[in-house]
């Protein structure tokens, strides 16, 4: 059973929570990390921690897509391992909606994804190798009242993925989507005590992401819904 | 049993093809009819045959849209019946496709629905009546290879109709979304005489999106599919 | 557009409610109705109203499903409209479920289906024309807690609806499946004056079914969801 | 991050393959294991290999259900993980199916599994403790043409692991339903050179179940597709 091996990660959409979780546990498997991020202030801590790099990055622009890739490649390797962690969101009574949030949400959440996995793929597919996880949410499979920005973004990113997943599984790519039912706790935001376990551990989530990445290509997962044991659905 | 009336239609991205199956059918019933385009030359005999007035409107540009509702006020009545036609996609190698075709792939297939669902909502919310029919296609709800913009744009378009469903149908409005799976037949593009009724009849199309108007609110559909009976699926 | 004709009906698992309601369209359209149930004795006023005959059958007994067809045939003719309305369910938490309720709650919902559109297609496919419609339930395509035998039957006969579809379709026969999401309104349960419209009218339900059979075989439905306007979903 | 420890598993519907692979791997992890299937001769060797116990036991038979769960209970413990692997099919045109074989397929497939589910959950509740695994199969998802019976019994089999899911995980169980598309490499049926690792790896199968018996509370998978990387979806 030939477990795959990854050297170079790049996660997009880095800031706390997943990311961190990601960040720390890829350094411990002994794998390189960039972070990409818009603002990169706030992943200091997490750098020094990791011994990641942080690279500044508006995901929804082309140039810039490239350019970071670009950069990673000289500074840490050519990763053939990302994770897009990047989402937008507007909410409110449909009527009230902001045209131009609404396609910002699309943006950040779905054209940013397919910004990004064109360049990894480009430099995955000589090799054959490597593979592209995806973080999507309940908005992923259901589109909430007050919420058509979130869903249509999401949406969209899954059908990127699975159409994705239909071209290059076959190439040697894991493509891979995550639908995250559930709020994912932080320093900022926890279940109350008569609720334990109700938001869900980021850290757990990194597990399942990790697990997933050890699949061999016999058996690879395409989808994997994850939420807390006491989440309505 | 009270079937819905409904006085005045916007079929938005319309040409040949469904569109006129729908302009037809709808100005049969009696129903006012505004057809809107990004160019309105090919829609000159449609409007002489059916009475119907055509529109020149950008779909992605929301000061269009908004203008263009305006305009449909103005000249045959504010709409209760809106159709959501266009579609953009843009095909090829994951690796070839070209970012701003798929820009304007989302924009053309979801975003433009967007704007056009929301000017049709803010009009009849008042009288919390009114129908607005979304259509889809296989890509919905499967992404393919080598398709990945169709299905961001698909997928995406089909989140914001479930939104909508969810969030405005308790207020009177009848949101549907059609999963158009197969060809449909045009003059340009017909089946094979060994393959009878193997490509969608666009007048055949027409007539089930005109079952789900005539639907008494207290069952109303949300999502329908329509394939030829021998399409594999 | 060839829009199908059907001359005899056989609707199983026939009662007050839908079943009546389709009953009474299907006689309204000139179609000869036969109308099978475990006791029949509660179909005589039906009967009377609409010419349909009934037939007492226990629609899990493979013996008695073949005589029932061949009792439909002799007295009205060959069935090339078939409804299969039956349903079996039982609640309660898991644990206390009754073992033998639960292959009660499966054979009534999927197996007797496959009984009955067996039978049904036997005598379709020499003529390659006929109808076979399957009554689904919210629960067709969500199991629900303390309801899992419900879900099992109900899922079942949707994959038997969804196969029978991918291999008599192109037989010529149209297989459909409704997923009527909501409680239906009777004479003994009924919606508070405060919630108008908030259960399935059947009368709404039957001209639905009506409306797919009436679809030419070039934009066949093989799934539609009906809900009332205010359900949750 | 809280992973949950297992001390006494029980396979039900036990052979080679994936059955053979998830014994070894919970012997490997210090898991007492029991094997349970309609004839045990053929699991002497892997009962040698793993010091897993062998029972004999008709799944769709509620009094010999009890009766195994006792008996395992009595010999090695009550389990805490159970995996029901069993599944039954007919294949053929759908009017020349034999009723009796297509009971027999859906008995097996699904109502073998709510009994044992059932068995399982009694003991699990008190402890609010315990982990329930259903092996899918593609036909889960889709109603392949031919293959009605098979459909019948693996959609009700998911229907039932939804309804679980809903009920039990609040209450400490995890319930948890594989969708493995595509064939499983066994002695008998291996793939050509030309096209490795297009079956799946039943060692790469049972790795996934133990990723998804590790997950904290806090992120459960429900479901989970697993296919391999050739593999047309």
């Amino acid at each position: 059973m030939d477990v795959p091996k990854y050297k170079t990660a790049l996660i997009v959409g880095a800031g706390e929570g997943l990311s961190a979780s990601l960040a720390r546990l890829f350094a411990r498997e002994g794998i390189r990390v960039a972070l990409a991020a818009r603002g990169i202030e706030k992943l200091g801590a997490l750098c020094s921690e990791t011994g990641a790099k942080a690279f500044a990055c508006n995901a929804t622009d082309a140039d810039e897509v490239e350019r970071l890739f670009g950069l990673v490649e000289r500074e840490i390797g050519t990763p053939d391992l990302v994770v897009y962690n990047a989402s937008g969101r507007a909410r409110g009574a449909f009527v009230e909606l902001v045209p131009s949030d609404v396609a910002q949400a699309i943006a950040v959440s779905a054209f940013g994804g397919f910004l990004v996995a064109q360049q990894a793929v480009k430099r995955m597919l000589p090799s054959k190798r490597g593979a592209i996880l995806f973080t999507g949410a309940s908005a992923s499979v259901k589109g909430y009242a007050q919420s058509a920005p979130f869903a249509m973004g999401k949406f969209a990113l899954r059908g990127l993925a699975q159409s994705m997943a239909r071209e290059l599984s076959p190439q040697g790519i894991h493509v891979a989507h995550f639908v995250i039912d559930g709020g994912i706790r932080s320093a900022a935001r926890t279940e109350t005590p008569d609720r334990p376990d109700s938001m869900l551990d980021p850290d757990a989530i990194a597990a399942s992401y990790w697990s997933v990445l050890q699949q061999p290509r016999s058996a690879w997962t395409w989808e994997l819904e994850l939420r807390p044991w006491v989440e309505k659905f």
